[in-house]
């Protein structure tokens, strides 16, 4: 019998001893690693936080006290210990239990997450309501070093400190970025680690500090302030903060200790705790940066399965270094993502020209702009979900000022099992309306060489979205080379319907192509390369020969591709069908059965085509 | 003769003595008192810096050397001393200066702005590129305590912090945030400047403290942390700063001096210097957000010209209050614009339901999604050029989650002199894909009252746009009342052809109405207040009656209403025109002016329906 099997809710918690709360965690921990190892996911994360999960809900009473989870990268605990234990093995699958926090899955998850540094937002939120409803409750908000970085969490942070709110942030240091050395923050918590250590010569030096009564007023003020170095936190403190840390994170009847201690204390408070991202399962703790989002892998060995095909995100990467080589204007820019967005390999080879600028997105793009301006070639490569965070600064900072700063959106389209917080789709519809912007998005993985060579040549704003998933596997030129701005081109030449793509889709149209022939229908196959601008030129021309039109695009149906050619095609004879995004929040599950259900396959595409035969004839 | 006759760029400058300095600040400071209350501009800010701006001029060299202004509210002199002194009567009006710094206008304008925080961030990207470069030029931005406070500007801190390039921050503090205590920042910085005066103990304290040989190693080091305790800016410099201050910002010859020494410091420094906003013109003195952006005035009184017409803003504000006296749930928060959203009457009558979060428009979209998260019907007033900055926000935070926040955008749809940063061009477009929004817009001032009662009975997340502009002048309903939503209303009865409207344009289009009946022309006006749901019942019931459709709205053609009603209609016969705002940043000038220009008129849309049935005639 596992303690596990006793707890169902945080309240069973409760009655457990110190040998069983250590047993638990065990325990939670091998089901976390066990079903990540099928389902993959936030391994990494996860794992560091369980005693911390687990003292939280021992001391404080989810769901009436509010816990806010950061993120969502450390909520697998938190899951299994409110009442999900046994949907568990359901994580991030179709229909199964979500991979963050989720309001509608739980009351436990008082606030959804996908994105860094919203916690602190959200918690003085609920602390705010709280005092205005007289209410008791107490909100906690748990954050990583890394979303500590970004604008947002400071913004919390400055507010909080202001409102001088009841609220506790725990700040959970896992040192994710203070080993990459991303930004002043990191380089500031690790020297709060080491004074620390220096803490315990505090009494001692103040104890003779209290012997000197010979130096009046200004030097006890002086030593009063000075109360603040040896207390360190200071950033947080002068923030309005209550500063208290660092404590070690794995003992968790410390951290019981601590949290009943302080959970009376008035005001804002930031505990600093210290966690090692994968804890307790070696290879993570080895490789906390491969096992941070992670794929199927094999337990014993911690072998992860791993693919061959060449990925968008592989021919951007090798692509990038090509051409830096021969052009010494290319910079890069990533906000901490490195390995996602492939840029890992272009700052080994050109350290100098390469910036992780921490989860900062809007900085990322602004930054890039003055980097242009002053006659760089910065290459941005963002997420496309994350890039949202960047809008104003893409219209305000780059396309007003017209400056040539090249979007990278991996992730653009569906992007399976992390769900609705991080599908990329809506890119299309908010960038469309931006002057000056180029949108672009290759067919196969050597048109992305080729529109990344383009893009760097214009001398204007670009972007270029394209999916997380393998390419088509075509073979790649061996140079790339300059498309011409704003043409599409005929992938396949037909007669009685026209299928209109953009991005990877050209060739899912191709494979409808050839499903059709069967029904004796030749359809025409557009790739279209360019949103914007859009090549009207051949979409009229196609026009003289079908009248008949599919649109595809793995983004929105509101503001996309589909409805730019509905634009062009307005007053005419055209029959057009939209195949995207339908307009709701698209849940979580694997690529392919997302684009199977929304109509991303051959088969999709052909059927919609058959149907316009169809309703022809009714 | 004045001294600045003689002064056409910043090097003329350098040939000044110290009297000729003052004498020329004096002269700046007129001009702009001057122009500004004929064109009206942001006079308190720039009266505010004119001895800074001189003192940059002198010690940097403009444009070698990189001058970045945040927000350019304070850019006037700036502009006076660079070659624009002849033009500078023209700013803020059509084919005139621009009322902020602008690349395209002049190569002293390092980098655009208009909106808050982006400073450091590019500050940073022109000081990396000179070092790429090898090249030596200094980088200067220049920061009011109020952008300080936006998440943008920690970025920039910490990413340069984190850099450690060569670069100048000036914090150009007029206590404008400290007055309003918004901000935990804003605490400190107050802070700073009594910790400023407590400096001269410093060096008595540093000389007694050397005496003490005893204490051994571990109190030296206590001593060494002391001293950055003594220094001030404990913030910034354990954001990697080097801060220095807080300095008087308005004896030039200091200011001179100071910089001249410090701009030999390695790394990133900080410079802490206090200005007066509206310094040299007492009305503005006295009242400097009155005169922060401002209209016309007398230069004598300080009066500013008042019209009486009932703007959008006041029926909001009058609206929101009455609202909130019968029912408490209603929470008001504005990101530093308690004026111009109008929301500084309710924070008057319910402080403790009111929040104004500083300029941190994503803090304040995610705050707002936890106070309804927690039960709370919150209003969250920001212009719609500034919610950009918030997308991610309210996608990720609100829609998602379906939260029942109601965004109240002022400011939409073209703001006049402000131009191309400031026109609410877009909003239309970027919300129009983001699933589980209501976005409505009021034809009128009376109809805005009735969709903020709407808003808040929906329990859905909504959006208000409305113009800046005043009202139509119609009567106000004694009570607001729910609409139905996603529901439009025939404003006219018609035949011949139909304006479909949102927003405050459904009167020009009643006045086009009338305009057409001397052509013999009966036009429907349809009032669609809704652009999500769309009511396309009623296009297509109009659609019975006539074929011929003009849309109108203040927005991007590109992603708007008139493109989701070309896909209501699309494939049927129906002809329709589009009036809105063109794919480019559409330039300054008056509000008058500029929708005469893009058709926004009686005449425009009049005309506009001629010409379709002249089209069909040819």
């Amino acid at each position: 019998m596992k303690v596990l099997d006793v707890v169902n809710n945080p309240q069973d918690l409760k009655k457990l001893n110190k040998e069983e709360l250590s047993l638990l965690a065990k325990e939670i921990r091998q089901e976390i690693i066990n079903t990540v190892s099928i389902n993959g996911g936030h391994l990494a994360s996860s794992l560091g936080v369980v005693e911390l999960t687990i003292a939280m809900h021992y001391v404080f009473d989810s769901p009436y006290d509010k816990i806010v989870l950061d993120v969502g990268h450390q909520s697998y605990a938190h899951k299994i210990l409110t009442g999900r234990k046994n949907k568990f093995k359901t994580i991030r699958t179709y229909n199964g239990l979500s991979g963050f926090p989720c309001r509608s899955e739980s009351e436990h998850d008082a606030f959804g997450a996908g994105h860094s540094s919203t916690s602190i937002s959200a918690a003085l939120g609920f602390a705010v309501v709280r005092d205005i409803k007289n209410e008791d409750y107490k909100v906690v908000a748990v954050i990583g070093d890394g979303s500590m970085t970004g604008g947002l969490a400071f913004e919390g942070l400055q507010n909080s400190g202001h409102l001088k709110k009841n609220m506790l942030v725990i700040l959970n240091d896992n040192e994710m970025f203070i080993s990459q050395k991303v930004g002043a923050v990191a380089g500031y918590l690790a020297k709060l680690l080491t004074v620390g250590m220096a803490r315990k010569v505090e009494e001692k030096v103040m104890k003779a500090v209290s012997r000197l009564h010979g130096f009046g007023s200004s030097f006890r003020k002086f030593i009063k302030r000075a109360k603040v170095i040896l207390f360190p936190g200071m950033l947080f403190e002068e923030m309005g903060f209550t500063y208290i840390g660092p404590v070690q994170g794995h003992n968790i009847n410390n951290l019981i200790a601590i949290l009943e201690n302080i959970k009376g204390i008035e005001g804002p408070v930031l505990l600093h705790v210290i966690t090692k991202k994968g804890k307790g399962y070696v290879p993570a703790e080895k490789e906390p940066i491969k096992f941070h989002g992670v794929g199927k892998f094999d337990v014993k060995t911690g072998e992860v399965v791993k693919t061959n095909e060449a990925t968008y995100t592989k021919v951007f990467s090798d692509t990038l270094i090509k051409l830096a080589h021969f052009d010494k204007k290319i910079v890069a820019i990533t906000a901490a993502m490195p390995e996602g967005t492939g840029l890992d390999k272009f700052a080994k080879e050109f350290s100098n020209r390469y910036f992780d600028v921490g989860i900062a997105e809007g900085h990322a793009v602004t930054f890039a702009a003055a980097l242009a301006a002053g006659g760089m070639k910065p290459v941005c490569a963002i997420y496309s979900t994350f890039i949202q965070r960047a809008i104003d600064n893409i219209i305000h900072d780059v396309a007003l000022q017209n400056l040539p700063v090249t979007f990278v959106l991996d992730r653009a389209g569906l992007v399976g099992e992390d769900g609705g917080t991080h599908h990329g789709s809506f890119d299309l519809s908010y960038l469309n309306y931006i002057p000056n912007l180029v949108i672009m998005s290759p067919a196969d993985e050597n048109e992305l060489q080729h529109m990344l060579k383009t893009a760097l040549n214009s001398n204007k704003p670009c972007v270029i979205r394209y999916s997380r998933e393998a390419g088509v596997g075509v073979k790649l030129d061996k140079f790339p080379c300059v498309l011409k701005i704003g043409k599409g081109a005929v992938a396949k030449e037909g007669r009685d319907i026209c299928f209109l793509a953009i991005g990877s889709h050209v060739s899912t149209c191709l494979k409808a192509a050839q499903l059709l022939e069967k029904e004796n229908i030749n359809a025409f196959v557009v790739n279209m390369r360019f949103l914007k601008p859009l090549d009207v030129d051949i979409i009229k021309d196609v026009f003289s020969k079908t009248k008949k039109f599919v649109t595809i695009e793995e983004n929105s149906l509101i503001g996309g591709f589909g409805e730019s050619v509905k634009g062009v095609l307005f007053g005419t004879w055209a029959k057009v069908e939209c195949i995207g995004l339908p307009d709701k929040f698209v849940e979580h599950g694997s690529v392919k059965v997302l684009r199977k259900k929304y109509g991303f396959t051959p088969e999709g595409v052909a059927n919609k085509a058959l149907k316009m035969f169809a309703d022809e004839k009714n």
